[in-house]
């Protein structure tokens, strides 16, 4: 199970700094998970996400489920041997990828069959299945299994999808059971539906989750939108226990997020950015094939003190990028990392000092600059 | 420049113990060089290669010329800066990938015109041209420009062939100066006929080369022959410069060769393998994504101290490689290379004690039991 401490309220906005305990130790919130799908944040050894700062990861239930299967990882031992991770781990329920990546599905108040996007081959997702899949990996915090709506929807699937949705994270909790050791957040849904939102919240928060979730959000709709959803919903959430927006996001979506009261994030984009090149500094990104970078002796960002600043320059990873060499997605994805955990301390510092507004207009004058 | 001292013969064979002490630090012989073709042996950084055991790289002359180009690797202060890499680096001479790799190849006596396997762009590959390249790269240990014939061939074109080598090998020599301060091997050639290989290593050894390498082996050739071709070559060549076998080879080639009096390898196996799922262990190969290690909990080698097998399962590794996970292309070369490093530090031990015909029957022992 785990513990929350809120250790201070920011002065000016709903931004607070709090401390996660789990079984797998303590991180302080704000926090931003990084994406490990397979059992592995992509390209990082447990020894380098420790060196990057990384307090807790998120790993995929759907994916584990898909390969290598949760009952192998039990056999194993669990998910942090498995990978060799003793930090916390939160899995997600599987509810996102069923809809965002398997095919021919087909959903009803029991579950959702789906196609693997892997070999074709069917499966029945239900709650009591990912809570399966959830309590064999041993994660520290459960996700309940949610339907993750289209976007746009009308709001009569939407609504209908909040009811399975409220079904769903009852059964969800029944089947992990009253004596539980993981702990289990339950995801408030309702697209972009405010009063659906706060249905589902009403709903959720009428059950005994350790945390909430806002799902649904970053499918497509605007910037604006979401962020009247957030700033609408965290006010209906219990103010002792956490609050997590799944999958956002960009520096710029939660510092706005925290300021809302937001204490914990995950997302693939400083992973896949790093991949695809593009990486994080405080004037902005950088896109390290540019031609610009050719001769560039300068490490990614001059301040930086990660392993890649510390002994790369721009123009050797623009070469080891242009050539794929394998290094290159470490070497990106250890900067970037390093900047979210950088970008997560400065917002702790900030909140601390009651100086969260401050800290936000310096980071976009910063980036213009 | 380079100093080569024999610290001891070994008893019963033409085995040596060796030291070469290089500019950028000293190590001892036999050595093997892992292979870093384009500036970066695939997936690892240079912390890396110490930990594995890495003394001195191997990086590619044709490569790093068409990418990024060796004028900008100068400008950058050399290969050793540019992929910050502070130990000894050999460069090959060029000749083999010329052969081997690109297209459009036309050979006269003052070099060989051939198209990019990139882009298809048209180079004229002279020695004058691959001494500049291995001087603006600044490599320790340089090679003369070679011919490469191709296997199999009559005696006719590799008689052909050896008299271009030699000339080229003046050419190299010529271009690199008296006052050098990068050392140049020779190249041995002569395909399997051993009169023209006696012919070439008598041509080369009255040049002022800082070392001997023989070339144009473990092209298609049987072992038989091979093995019969180092030993005869060996004797040739002078006993007080060092010996390099190039592109070889496997554990067992390594022994052999190390019994026939060579000092330094390299050869792409322990990468390559590696990237493929093929792990060394003393008793053999691992084919990693064999359905045996699915639930295998064991590290690749029991008593190996590699940080592969010190922190992760068979289980594990296979299950990353069959997700393609970038973190296993690293794991499992980490362990291949720690498993050549451990090796060659085993030969060295046996040359020292006079044992290396026991350590070879050993070897050979573990491997079949």
């Amino acid at each position: 199970m785990i513990r929350f401490q809120v250790i201070h309220k920011e002065r000016n906005t709903r931004a607070r700094l709090g401390i996660i305990h789990t079984p797998h130790g303590s991180f302080e919130t704000p926090v931003f998970m990084p994406v490990g799908t397979y059992g592995c944040v992509k390209s990082l050894s447990p020894d380098d996400l420790r060196e990057v700062g990384v307090k807790i990861i998120l790993s995929n239930t759907y994916h584990l489920y898909l390969r290598p299967g949760h009952k192998l990882i039990e056999r194993l031992g669990g998910l942090h041997k498995f990978m060799n991770w003793d930090g916390p781990i939160l899995t997600d329920s599987g509810g996102f990828q069923v809809f965002s990546l398997s095919r021919l599905r087909k959903i009803t108040d029991e579950g959702v069959i789906f196609q693997s996007h892997i070999d074709g081959s069917k499966h029945f997702m239900t709650p009591e299945l990912s809570i399966e899949i959830q309590k064999s990996l041993g994660s520290d915090i459960i996700m309940a299994f949610d339907e993750c709506a289209p976007y746009p929807a009308e709001r009569e699937y939407i609504q209908k999808s909040v009811e399975r949705t409220t079904a769903w994270a009852k059964r969800s909790l029944e089947a992990l059971g009253k004596e539980r050791s993981q702990a289990i957040f339950g995801i408030v849904q309702g697209g972009v539906y405010m009063d659906l939102r706060e249905k589902s919240a009403r709903e959720l928060t009428e059950m005994d989750f350790d945390g909430y979730a806002i799902g649904g959000l970053s499918v497509g709709e605007e910037k604006s939108v979401r962020d009247k959803i957030i700033r609408e919903t965290v006010p209906l959430l219990p103010e002792e226990k956490p609050v997590y927006l799944m999958g956002i996001g960009k520096p710029e979506d939660i510092i706005d997020a925290v300021i809302e009261g937001v204490d914990m994030f995950d997302c693939v984009i400083p992973t896949r950015n790093a991949r695809n090149g593009t990486l994080f500094t405080k004037k902005g990104k950088i896109v390290i094939k540019n031609a610009c970078y050719k001769e560039d002796e300068r490490p990614i960002e001059e301040d930086c003190n990660c392993y890649t600043c510390r002994n790369f320059s721009r123009a050797y990873l623009r070469h080891l990028f242009l050539t794929r060499e394998l290094l290159v997605y470490r070497l990106n994805t250890i900067h970037n990392l390093f900047f979210y955990s950088w970008l997560m301390e400065q917002i702790r510092k900030a909140i601390k000092e009651d100086r969260i507004l401050e800290f936000r207009e310096n980071f976009y004058k910063n980036r213009e600059g």
